[in-house]
C-alpha cells in the first residue's frame, strides 16, 4: 500500500464517509502509481479494491500493489455496492466533478436503501496539491528539458519564420527528447500575442515585434508550464513599458508567496499593481494555477479564493496584459511554495 | 447557418424543448464547423448563440458563421438563462452525458423558476450517427492513409523486432504524413494479443506467432479504426482455426447489415456463430461501434441494443476470440450502412 493510499484512508473520517469511490483515472493513477484506465477504486478504511473488467484484470493482478483486484462483468455499480455491503459502508464519497449526470443517475439507481452518496470533491485533490519531494524532482527534471527547448527557440525565432515553423521545431524537439507536450503550445507573434489562447497560424514573424511562447513538456507524468516573450529587433516603448509593468506585478506576487498566505492576497498583489498603472482591465484571467500530473490542477490563484497557500504546492504565476488586436505580454513562472517563502523553480531559465 | 444547425432546430419540437445547450466541444464543432473550445452553444428555434469568454470572442466573431457571438464575464449560466428569458424558452435540453454533477448543480442553482432542464442526451448525437457524403469521403481518405501504414508494417514486422519498434515505425509514418493517431495503437505479439487492450511493450516478436495491430489515423477530423493480424512463420493449427472462425463470424455479421436491421441481430449473427464453435465465451466485448469525429461514437453494436441500423451509419465490425495468456484474434473492418446492404469501406485493405 502506498503512503498516498494511507493518507486517503485517514481522510475518510474527517469527510464523514466510510468509503470513497475514485472514478477519475488521474486520481486513481496518483494513488496506485499505476496507469489506471477505465477502472474504479473503492477505498475503505482497511482495503482498496481495484474494480476493472476482463480487458485489464490480468495486468492489474500482476502489476498493482496494495489493492484487491475485482473483476466486474455486468455493472460496476452493483459490484461497488456489494463491496459496500460487505464492509457495512453506509456513507460513500464521490467526486462530483468526475461523474456525469447520466452516470450519476445510474449510480443512484443501483444504490440500495440505507446507503448515502456524499460529495467528497476535493479529497484526493487536496493531497495532490501538496507535492512530495519526488514529484517536485520530476517537475525540476521536466523544467531542464523545457529549458533546452527554450534555448533552441532563442536561436531559431527570427523575422520571416512562421509561427507554424516554430511549432514544428518544438515538435521535433519533444520527439527527439522522447517527452510530450503538456498542452498544445501557443506561439503568438505580434497582434496574435494579444489573444490569450491564440492558435498557431501560418503568420510570418516580423521584425520589431514581440512573440509569446506558452508551452510545457510532460516528463515522467509531470507537466511544466512557462510563458516566455521573445522580443525581435527594436521594440516600441509601449511594449517595453508594458513588459516592465507585468514583470513588476509578477515580482510582487511572487514576493508575497509563502505557506499560510491567502491565495486571494497573492492574486491581488499583481492585480492591484496593474490597476495602479490602469492595466488591470487588460488582465482578464487568474494569476495562476497548480501544476502536476495535470496541467491545470488545484489551487487556482484568483482573488475570490480565500484559502491559504500550503508548503509543497507548485503553482504558476502568470500575470498578463492584452491589448486586443495590438499585442499582449504574459510572463509565467512555476513556483514552489515553502514554509518561509517560495522557490521559483523556473527562475534560472531565461 | 449550416444545414446541421437547421436539423438540430427541427429536432427541438420532437424533443419537447424550446432550446438546447450544447456544452460538448465535439458536438459544438460538428454544428459550427469550427474547432470549438471551452465555449457553449445555446440554440433556439430561430437563433444560435456562441457563448464564450474574452480569450476566444475575437476569433469567434471573425470566423464562425451563422451564430451570434456572446461574451460572458462572470457566469456562463447567467448568460444562458438571460438568453432563455429573452426567447421565452421554458424547456431547455441538455446532454446529461456532458455535464458533471458539480456543473449541473451550479446550472440548477442559476436556473430561474419557470424554466425546466430536460435531458436531450442523443439529440446532436443522432445526427452525427448518420454520416453526410463529405464525412464518408473524409473517412475514405483517412483509410487510404491507413492503408499505406499497413503496407509499411507488412514489410517491417519480422521476428526479433520489438513491439515498441513497430510503434515507433507507425509514429514516424503519421508524422511524415501529417496525420494523427485516432487512439494509441495496440501492437500485441504472441500472448500479448490475448489482452484486448494490451499496452505496447518491449517484447520481441517471435517466429511462428500472431501479431495483432489495432490502430487508426485521424485525418480531416475523422477517425479510422481497423485491426489486422500479422501471422509470422508457421502458424499453429489452433490459431489458424480460430482465425477462420472469427473471420466467418465477421462475414456473417457484415452480410446481415443493412438499413432497418436490428443492431442486436447483427451482433448476434457473429456471437451465435462463435457460440456454435464454443468460442462465444472468449468474446467479451461488443461487436463494434460508430466512428466519426470521435473514435467511439454511436451506435454501439451489441446484442442488448434493439434499435435499427440506418443508412449512413459508419460502424466497426470487430469480433474476436481471446485465450487469456495464449493468443487472441481480432478482425476489424469499417462498414458503411446503406439502404440495400452495406459497403465495407476498408474491404480493399489487406
Amino acid at each position: 500500500m502506498t503512503n498516498r493510499m494511507q493518507k486517503v484512508r485517514r481522510l475518510l473520517a474527517p469527510y464523514k464517509i466510510d468509503a470513497l469511490i475514485v472514478s477519475d483515472a488521474v486520481n486513481a493513477t496518483y494513488l496506485t502509481r499505476y496507469p489506471v484506465s477505465e477502472s474504479w477504486l473503492f477505498i475503505t478504511a482497511k482495503k482498496t479494491y481495484y474494480i476493472t473488467d476482463f480487458r485489464y484484470i490480468h495486468e492489474v493482478r500482476a502489476a498493482v500493489k496494495g489493492v484487491t483486484p475485482v473483476m466486474f462483468s455486468k455493472s460496476v455499480f452493483n459490484t461497488i455496492f456489494d463491496l459496500a455491503a460487505r464492509h457495512k459502508a453506509t456513507h460513500i464519497g464521490i467526486n462530483e466533478h468526475h461523474w456525469t449526470v447520466a452516470q450519476h443517475k445510474r449510480l443512484k439507481q443501483a444504490c440500495p436503501k440505507g446507503i448515502k452518496l456524499k460529495p467528497a470533491n476535493d479529497l484526493v485533490e487536496s493531497l495532490r496539491e501538496i507535492k512530495e519531494p519526488e514529484e517536485v524532482q520530476a517537475i525540476r527534471d521536466g523544467l531542464e528539458i523545457h529549458r533546452e527547448a527554450l534555448r533552441l527557440l532563442k536561436r531559431y525565432i527570427k523575422p520571416n519564420i512562421t509561427e507554424e515553423a516554430v511549432f514544428a521545431k518544438l515538435e521535433g524537439f519533444v520527439r527527439r527528447r522522447k517527452v510530450g507536450f503538456s498542452f498544445p503550445p501557443i506561439i503568438a507573434s505580434g497582434p496574435n500575442s494579444s489573444y490569450p489562447h491564440a492558435n498557431v497560424t501560418p503568420r510570418k514573424i516580423r521584425d520589431n515585434e514581440p512573440v509569446l511562447v506558452d508551452m510545457g513538456v510532460c516528463f515522467g507524468g509531470y507537466m511544466t508550464d512557462l510563458t516566455r516573450m521573445f522580443f525581435l529587433g527594436k521594440i516600441a516603448n509601449l511594449v517595453q513599458e508594458t513588459e516592465a509593468h507585468v514583470r513588476e506585478a509578477q515580482r510582487r506576487a511572487i514576493a508575497s508567496i509563502k505557506a499560510g498566505m491567502s491565495i486571494a492576497e497573492v492574486d491581488l498583489k499583481a492585480r492591484k499593481y496593474l490597476e495602479s498603472k490602469n492595466l488591470a482591465k487588460y488582465f482578464g484571467h487568474s494569476l495562476g494555477h497548480g501544476v502536476g500530473l495535470e496541467i491545470h490542477e488545484g489551487p487556482r490563484l484568483f482573488h475570490t479564493i480565500r484559502r491559504p497557500l500550503k508548503a509543497g504546492m507548485v503553482v504558476t504565476v502568470e500575470p498578463a496584459v492584452y491589448f486586443a488586436g495590438k499585442f499582449g505580454i504574459r510572463l509565467e513562472e512555476m513556483v514552489l511554495v515553502t514554509e518561509t517563502g517560495c522557490e521559483v523553480l523556473s527562475g534560472h531559465i531565461a
